[in-house]
């Protein structure tokens, strides 16, 4: 190292200690969303619901133009919060209250900021829980998206020690009142063909049980650039030679890429539903790595009509991500062991939203 | 199973005895075409004729922005009808009158309606032959292309029977009285360099043959997006856990994205080819799987001026794909044999093509 | 072969005899940058720099739209270069004089010209080396781009012999006074989070030395997609039959990949580096292939302030491609000895470069 030479570090993330309750954090890098983004998003997915696919579909429905994919909105908005949120983080422990509020269309640019709603040391004194509440927003200032999640992080000093725990209140449900319903979204004027003459809300009931028979195997290619489009920068999904000491030895698979192709795959039954308006609670049950091929099975959870509307239910959903298995049943994927649910190797997602479907 | 659980199927497409002589199908999932498709299409095939790469090289040519590429377009279409025709398909038998009628431009919306012209059960009982045509309209309900196809599909029940089968007549060669010159397409103002000084329609004559220099290694994931990209959910595409338990244990190509890759290699020598006016004839003579390179050798067929145009002529090509070979004659291809053409393991497509080439 | 056929040849490039000194080469396929390209940038390198990303933030700055990544614009209009310039290359040596002078938008047509400026033979009568000076422009016949480039070239005839061989002058850094502000660039009013808080110029100083902690394994179809979108079509990127038989056996990863995966990871650290302003000189100390995974370390050389603004500096920076490696100095990554610098067998790219950077 010459004389002159001075080695400068470059930013890691916040570690658990350097979150402050009530911190607010504007994240980074606001993005505006493009048709590009919106092509990506099927050719990495194989997405196929027709309110996102055709201007003509979209028009006929009461929007102006195409809306995005709430998911890709989803996913650009969580890419934003990685870099401060959870670059250090051991895991991502869930999220609640995904509540999606104003659609969003192309040429549209979201900012996200989030909010430190909850702070809890683990007992091992190495990492804590944080629980963060973030706001996407577009540039009308108008709400896009909000939700909460919690990562477990590492501490940056092993002899700091937090006393009192705060941990949030968090629905177990996004209460249906608090659902939106775009605006001007109407689906009287909807084509039976649009959506493959598939089944309505109404001839779904709680207890219904679909799967979906196709299945989409993982390239390591294609989750590093959907990783990569949501500007999602943690190391785990793109960093071979890092993941090279790891037990797995592999390069990890984004969970909303997951989350993705659970949704893209349930279109062969659910494609009347329509538009994503909450997702009440998501579980990464196993890691997904290249080559493994994902399946989804959904089981109805609830049909609700609501305001009169005689065009769209509000239909709540629980899918299962499974990987490399084609269960005829969903009993043996999942447990409920004293009050803990514990999953078969073979779920890589368990996750609970709600949709609007046609009637 | 609980008791209130109750497993619902999901849409698993049409079989032989679903079909019905005249029936008409209207597609799912219209589909917009956006800037993003175009370049999905770009840096997945490596295609690179002008005219649909630069709106100044388009404008010179009488459109008012850049053409999407007639092969996106066609596989678009294709892609639609899939999930009616095709899921439970043996196999792609062959197309025949497949015709470009109105140029497509990105924000245009396609929808695809195909009518059963055809029905013949195979000796063995287990399958029959479907044959549809096919159409794609744009959202001013303007026919964009039409094409035919045959597949052999799966019967549902092995002990119906259908009595007289009715095989459509199919043209050999679409009529070039039949084939579209996009209304204000003129090619006197192109300039040399748009398409790298190769040769003009008039420095051809049926009987010359090219080799086509550059080759292509097929990769898992750019095929998968490709065909994602076109909304083809065709299952042996994607899921290698099922394709696992076949004897090459390989996820297949689609066959759209051979020819779209033998188009590409093409250019290179037939880069005067600006506008795919039809194809007359398809065959998928073997399968191609990732790790595959394809090659291209065409021959030309035909050149044919027209309406005293000295700006372009109208040239029928054969190209053959070629994998992982680059034999210097096209002889040891392809033998007929008692009236059928056999082909040599080394040859992955033989497609039988017009395009409008400059003078 | 039947009696009326023949066997045509199709373009192969130039050899080192086909050029002249002074020889303009307009090159083919003009191409118009869209959304498409821009999303696909962002989704295969991963870059977060936010004046490309966002309209708000680019509005911010005083462009009417985002700027289209320099680097995505350089890759453009090297890709059009190679069919005439580098087909036929033994190694693509070095390039110098990089200036980038108007933006670029989505919708800009770039159009590229080659001049011969240089042309020396190799002592060993089989190669040569050819010096171009590359120039880009837009639709409005705007300089977007100017560049200066040398490749060593096959020669066809190993017979044939040139006299005195011609090298041209090239400048080893780009002038300060030469490097291109573009009009309106403003950044007094840009927000510290969009850049994420980052460093700026006034923070830098001579040998300050930066490790960007972020790697990105490369996977084969992510760098043959980036080089198919550049329609950059040099045949060791693509065609693994071809390749089979080197001595590595692999498909060489695009250069220019490299560089703007560098470009790319150096924004933890370098994020307010927001406008590339010119490429000083670039080498490939050693090819990357599938698999390898790249980390970037950056070395700054000068911090400049011009024009008395108070909104941004001249920074020079050296970045250094590191592969499968994450070394905690660069002093032992190269040597210079007797005048010339020779590379560790882990460095991929040493690049010498400009960026505006927030003050």
């Amino acid at each position: 190292m010459t004389q002159q030479d001075n080695y400068l570090s470059t930013p890691s993330g916040l570690f658990f200690e350097d979150f402050k309750l009530g911190q607010e954090l504007i994240h980074g890098v606001p993005r505006t969303i493009s048709e590009g983004d919106v092509s990506l998003y099927i050719a990495l997915t194989g997405s196929r619901f027709a309110l996102n696919c055709a201007e003509t579909v979209a028009r006929s429905a009461g929007f102006y133009g195409i809306p995005v994919d709430n998911l890709l909105v989803f996913h650009m908005a969580f890419g934003k919060t990685v870099n401060d949120i959870s670059l250090n983080a051991v895991a991502n422990l869930g999220y609640a209250e995904v509540l999606f509020n104003t659609p969003v269309f192309t040429q549209d640019t979201l900012e996200v900021t989030s909010k430190v709603i909850g702070l809890k040391e683990n007992s091992n004194g190495k990492t804590g829980i944080v629980y963060v509440h973030s706001v996407a927003t577009n540039q009308h200032h108008q709400v896009v998206l909000s939700f909460k999640r919690w990562v477990m992080v590492h501490k940056r000093d092993l002899h700091t020690h937090m006393e009192t725990p705060v941990i949030p209140e968090l629905l177990d449900v996004v209460d249906s009142e608090q659902q939106v319903v775009p605006k001007n979204l109407d689906l009287k004027l909807w084509k039976e063909h649009y959506s493959d003459h598939q089944l309505r809300a109404d001839e779904f009931k709680p207890g219904d049980i679909l799967f979906h028979r196709d299945g989409i195997t993982l390239n390591d290619s294609e989750h590093s650039m959907a990783t990569r489009l949501y500007q999602n920068n943690a190391r785990v999904h793109f960093d071979q030679h890092m993941m090279d000491n790891t037990h797995t030895g592999k390069r990890l698979v984004f969970g909303g890429h997951i989350i993705s192709l659970c949704r893209a795959l349930s279109y062969n039954g659910l494609g009347n539903g329509l538009w994503l308006s909450a997702i009440h609670g998501g579980t990464h049950a196993n890691p997904s790595y290249a080559g493994d091929t994902i399946y989804c099975q959904s089981k109805i959870l609830e049909v609700k009509q609501f305001n009169r509307r005689d065009d769209m239910a509000l239909v709540r959903i629980q899918s299962l991500g499974i990987k490399n298995n084609t269960p005829d049943n969903m009993e043996y994927l999942s447990k409920v062991d004293n009050g803990r649910t514990r999953y078969h190797s073979d779920v890589v997602l368990d996750i609970d939203y709600s949709v609007l479907m046609r009637r």
